[in-house]
């Protein structure tokens, strides 16, 4: 399974763009830490990330070097296309180390072998996972060497997707659509929410009858009642109320891809107010959609949502929308082109974006969302399903 | 439901203790960036750990003032104890940000509004989400202050669990109960792994006729086959075969609280030497939770089950357990406390630990694990469950 997820075509070419952009910037060596950074390069995927780990690569070798804990490293001949010489582990002593031993003095030592310890170095200074202790023990560890910030680097590689990945995403997206009808047919009056998060977990998890899913890197998200002003707060068992508004948030996940996707429903029947609010936000969304195609900036994008909630007298400062694809637990965004002002990145074929949309107001919020892919010229919307206020 | 989840008095204790360590240290301010120390100061619970932001202690202040993104002060103010005056939060312009705008630029400004930027300030510079990024922009904006590791500083104070933490754990050791046996129940010959992770996960959420859960911080773990020796590599479609060892590791999770289980199962009849090698953890782990009380170090717990398997001429390097209790993804775990050699941390009523010894051989693993409690006299272990070989 893990030989087959990409071709090794595929991984070449990744660490070739790395490379090129390595270049430009003038690094011996890259330090990735980002578990999804580490996945694209090598294909680790493994729930190690809780401790420190990364994947090297250099100017002059083929293969990028995974750096990892011990027991890790079957993990990493498991799941990676790197040959013995490129897996280098420490030993257990140097994990939450009571004898001031840090995985970074490991990791120096392999940049040494490498023969990049006075070199130019760059190091993904806010990556996930990728601690501030991490900088100071590599600072102190190689004296010789200079530290350039390559935060995004690979994170502006993996924005334009393969087939392969796109499939994947498309997986994704047919197991969200099973997991929002779930938890649609789940919510109504005097239900948890934990009910409902269950039945999403277990569509989720069932995916399709051709395969399984994945866990997502965010957890499904059901912010309802008076709730739906705080996006971010996970299920509780409080029941749903009759008058609640529910806004679910979820993604399905195939290889550690998503196509996230969210609705919003009503527990009764929803008032006038909201369905019309819910009517602006499909509005502003399929204008944005439509104003997406290959040549057209970001902000462009932004700016048509925008355009159109403004003819309703609404202003909104939250971005719309961000690139994502792979992912590990906290997200599934990749931190580079967002859909919002000033965002001048130029979108090309083959970008993948989560466009989600929403209105808030003093007693309730709607939200609609879609995973679109830039096309030849124009947009292709991952999942299949209705645009429209729900109700129980 | 957040208001109760603990009483004042417990988060006053908790801000009292923390401070005392401060003075200890000579910190005039603490920032807290790790969610689960965020969490234990301030109540605040939220899946919103992939932006940045953190809770803020200082030596003047009865509260500590919660920092974090705009769209999540809501969530801040109805799960945490805090005052309106104690929730700062940043613009959307922040999140991702192509403007040149961190986070840490504003709370380097929430620093110099509460009279701390000249000041001592300790950072958790080893912890989740605590980036590289995050300590440069603090260094670059706060020229006057003078920076302190405080890295397990808020951890150490999560080491002793409260009365009403223990009813946490011993909740999650109930839904961990039912999650085990659901995972035992699924797993045999022709069955896909996700279609086990699909039935645990239906136990870790439905919970108990009282209680629903909430999402563990670790995925459950199910390495199989020739993957035992692969501990973090989570579930894939691959059907379970005839000969199959497969070890499961997973937690229940209440409040955020976790009480973490490992079994191992053999699909088909397992060969007499692994039953063996069971016996060995088994009468290996008894040993050492035998050896757990008050006064003891934790490296004479681990030394308990080191001479039962040198009896039977086995070595291991790992540690065999870690403290822990409430947690957030990536991990369950405090990084404080560990049963190794060398960790001389004397153990104290209410301290828990999650002890995973494991034995691995060229073919096959076997693991077993339970959570307990350091009680007056010995260790109360939180889950009944067998300890045994279980078989398909």
């Amino acid at each position: 399974m893990p030989q087959s997820t990409f071709e090794p075509s595929e991984y070449e070419r990744r660490i070739e763009e790395t490379k090129a952009r390595m270049r430009e910037d003038e690094l011996d060596a890259l330090v990735v830490a980002d578990p999804a950074n580490m996945n694209y390069l090598s294909g680790y995927d493994g729930w190690s990330f809780y401790v420190h780990q990364a994947v090297v690569v250099t100017a002059d070798r083929d293969e990028p070097v995974w750096v990892g804990r011990g027991q890790d490293a079957n993990g990493a001949r498991a799941t990676t296309w790197l040959s013995e010489e490129s897996i280098e582990s420490y030993s257990d002593d140097h994990v939450h180390s009571p004898y001031d031993l840090h995985p970074m003095d490991y990791l120096a030592d392999v940049l040494e072998a490498l023969g990049v310890a006075d070199g130019r170095i760059g190091l993904e200074m806010d990556a996930y996972y990728f601690t501030a202790k991490s900088y100071t023990r590599l600072q102190e560890n190689l004296g010789e060497a200079t530290f350039a910030d390559a935060t995004l680097l690979v994170n502006w590689v993996r924005v334009t997707k393969s087939e392969r990945e796109l499939d994947y995403m498309r997986e994704a997206a047919r197991i969200s659509e099973e997991a929002m009808l779930a938890g649609l047919e789940t919510i109504e009056e005097g239900v948890p929410e934990s009910e409902a998060a269950r039945a999403i977990y277990d569509a989720l998890i069932r995916g399709t009858d051709d395969y399984g899913g994945d866990y997502p890197s965010i957890v499904p998200l059901m912010p309802s009642g008076d709730h739906t002003g705080t996006p971010h707060l996970t299920w509780t068992d409080r029941e749903f109320e009759r008058g609640d508004p529910v806004i679910i948030e979820l993604s399905g996940c195939r290889h550690r891809y998503h196509s996230p996707l969210a609705r919003t429903t009503y527990v009764g029947d929803p008032p006038a107010e909201m369905t019309e609010r819910m009517e602006i936000v499909v509005e502003g969304l399929e204008a944005a959609l439509d104003a997406a195609e290959p040549g057209v900036t970001c902000e462009r994008v932004e700016r048509a949502w925008r355009d159109v909630i403004s003819k309703y007298d609404i202003e909104k400062e939250e971005r719309i929308g961000y690139s994502m694809g792979l992912g590990y637990p906290p997200d599934w965004g990749e931190h580079t082109a967002s859909l919002r002002p000033g965002d001048e990145t130029v979108l090309e074929e083959n970008m993948t974006f989560h466009m989600i949309p929403g209105l808030w107001f003093d007693d309730f919020g709607v939200e609609l969302s879609e995973t679109f892919r830039i096309t030849s010229n124009g947009a292709e919307v991952l999942a299949d399903f209705p645009r429209e206020l729900f109700s129980t």
